[in-house]
């Protein structure tokens, strides 16, 4: 989903002669519970730009909730599902990478909404959820609404891309696209249910 | 290349019931010039794990560059290629992801080498670094004996599953790999130097 910081206020791609320049653009914030830094299940850490706390009368567009084995209700702050609820009904796209479906599945995001999640987790993410929610195995990423669940990780540049797609348009997109040199799968081409054994 | 992170000494996937253990592992370090943190061309700002100083007595078994558009001649520090060129003789491996290979081409490491970079500024590269250098333009990753240089960005993953195969076995990788869900590309996979205009 670092594709679209290709599009924020800051973007080095701006100043690039023969780039075009996006009609819209993001300002980011990566929000937590404090400013420590995060640890996360695999890469360095990473800093938050702003706590919960600091934003709680601020109302986002979009949020975008990652997954990784954090992303269980053993083991998440509720801190997190308090966000997720508070935003969700008013922010224009509410997007999770991976098993951060878990997290907008326990914060009541996806109640009747057909969603995906990563694969390897999928059998223990149908098993604690809601029935309400529409699971869909076979999928590399779900639009539902204003609702974008990717599976695991990798899945998240292919939803990303269809995301600024829709967001920044095609040709925005599609220049992004051609810099990080992704090669985009489609919504539906996903290998690892059958590799999971969910279809 | 954070898939390599499930390799590491205290890669969280050790602890799940039935999953394949490493038959090697993984101490990572994130090194740069200062403990400050580092703010990337797309993302949250990141913490190194040490600096350049610490390190120097220390020889790594392998080093990976990254790119981005701080991987140029006039902006980067020279602390960085000094740290290459001091480590990549005696290191086993020697990767690099995106215009990461510019930063191995100006430290001396690519002389005589096969290698690729980012499409989006390969003709910019080939036209500032040394004639000694073959770099290749239709290639997702290059492997030129312990040398493994990867495309834009994303091709970062491609290569980084077939060098976790490499290092660390195919059972292991391609549970990884399930994981992350990648849709995983061959080394020669590549749409980027025809939309380049570079073959």
């Amino acid at each position: 989903m670092e594709m679209l910081s290709f599009a924020s206020v800051d973007a080095y791609v701006k100043a690039r002669t023969g780039w075009p320049t996006p009609n819209v653009e993001f300002e980011l914030d990566y929000v937590a519970e404090t400013m420590n830094p995060i640890v996360p299940s695999g890469g360095a850490r990473i800093l938050p730009s702003k706590t919960f706390e600091e934003v709680q009368d601020k109302q986002f567009d979009i949020i975008l909730v990652p997954g990784g084995p954090g992303a269980r209700p053993n083991v998440i702050s509720p801190s997190v599902h308090e966000f997720v609820r508070k935003q969700a009904p008013r922010a224009t796209y509410v997007l999770s990478v991976c098993t951060g479906s878990w997290i907008l599945a326990d914060a009541g995001v996806l109640e009747g909404k057909r969603a995906t999640s990563n694969k390897a987790a999928f059998r223990d993410l149908v098993a604690n959820t809601s029935r309400g929610i529409q699971w869909v195995p076979k999928a590399r990423w779900v639009v539902d609404g204003n609702i974008w669940t990717a599976s695991g990780v990798t899945a998240g540049a292919d939803m990303g891309y269809a995301f600024m797609t829709e967001v920044c348009g095609d040709v925005f997109a599609t220049r992004v696209k051609n810099i990080v040199e992704l090669h985009a799968s489609g919504p539906e081409d996903d290998e690892y249910a059958d590799v999971w054994g969910l279809v």
